[in-house]
């Protein structure tokens, strides 16, 4: 049970957003500017920073979530979700750029603190080509999603297990972004699998 | 030197905020909300639980800043200050209410991840009075600072050792607040040490 009562059926940040608007504006705000603004990185490899970022943290939601828009943005195959899966497991096996690799290692500094992260870290991803802008919204991404994963796993909200839910949830935020959504209304995805159960 | 040029004697996130206010926005956004907005706690009790947080997280500029704002709420004596540094350095000590130290426990679990936080420390809260807000509250404080920390001290920002400039910054944030600032407007303080040194 969550700590807060946030309502049933609710999963992860959808429950204090909607217990707080105030403050989910800002959070969506800086999760639509960060994940879908005018940058050099793709959409999905932004999407994949935060989902290492989440996984690292052990966030089952916002791995699932931003793993399933990643996967979406690249096209929403079950090989895109298996890529997705890999980088989690090990980016440096997998065949994102030496760039993504990296700035998922500066990713993973800044998930453990942010003094971690070393010149050497930087100078590498500067060798690969990475610019200023991508090296800030690196550690902006992962540095925010060390606040998203702390609020949604610190009020120990409910997290589905379900993968088509996450499925649901990638394909919506892929195509809708963060602001101007309502997230009060329920999942289709949850009311199948209620329907699926009663029957 | 920091890990991309922000341009000579800028301290801290105001660096990384010159170069990116679109994200800044949001940031500033946040923290308004979260540390200004209307709240059972008080202005300065919201900066002790950012302030606790910085400091566990061992950034040099958030703890000093967000330190100097609360002293600044409470009144802005040495004593204040001196109660600030009490409660960094070990807060079950100080004379802070009960709730209050309820909060900075669930504060310093949310620091070393959202999953530390257990039902025993949220019953905790409830008994000294800490309301579903004060609780949700003080969780997005502590996963904000674990954001604010990790981008100041990622990208390795230039963080002042005078506690000159961080009574300036106290003044002048615990008065004007987070948004609508000019921040690439210098500091007084940083000006008169140069001009100290030079005479």
């Amino acid at each position: 049970m969550a700590h807060i009562d946030f309502g049933e059926g609710i999963p992860g940040i959808r429950g204090p957003m909607i217990f707080s608007p105030d403050t989910a504006k800002p959070l969506n705000d800086l999760a639509q500017v960060l994940l879908t603004g005018s940058n050099t990185l793709t959409l999905a490899e932004r999407e994949m920073i935060a989902t290492y970022v989440s996984s690292q943290n052990d966030c089952l939601f916002c791995q699932n979530c931003h793993g399933s828009i990643a996967a979406q943005h690249l096209g929403g195959s079950d090989a895109d979700y298996e890529l997705i899966s890999q980088i989690k497991q090990n980016y440096a096996d997998t065949p994102v750029s030496d760039k993504m690799k990296a700035l998922l290692g500066i990713a993973g500094k800044v998930q453990q603190g942010g003094k971690y992260v070393t010149t050497d870290d930087i100078a590498r991803a500067r060798e690969q080509g990475a610019t200023d802008k991508e090296i800030h919204d690196t550690v902006l991404i992962a540095a925010a999603f060390c606040m998203y994963n702390r609020y949604v796993d610190g009020l120990a909200t409910w997290q589905p297990s379900d993968p088509e839910v996450y499925r649901e949830i990638g394909k919506m935020s892929a195509k809708l972004g963060y602001v101007g959504r309502d997230y009060s209304k329920p999942l289709e995805s949850l009311a199948n699998l209620r329907d699926k159960a009663q029957r």
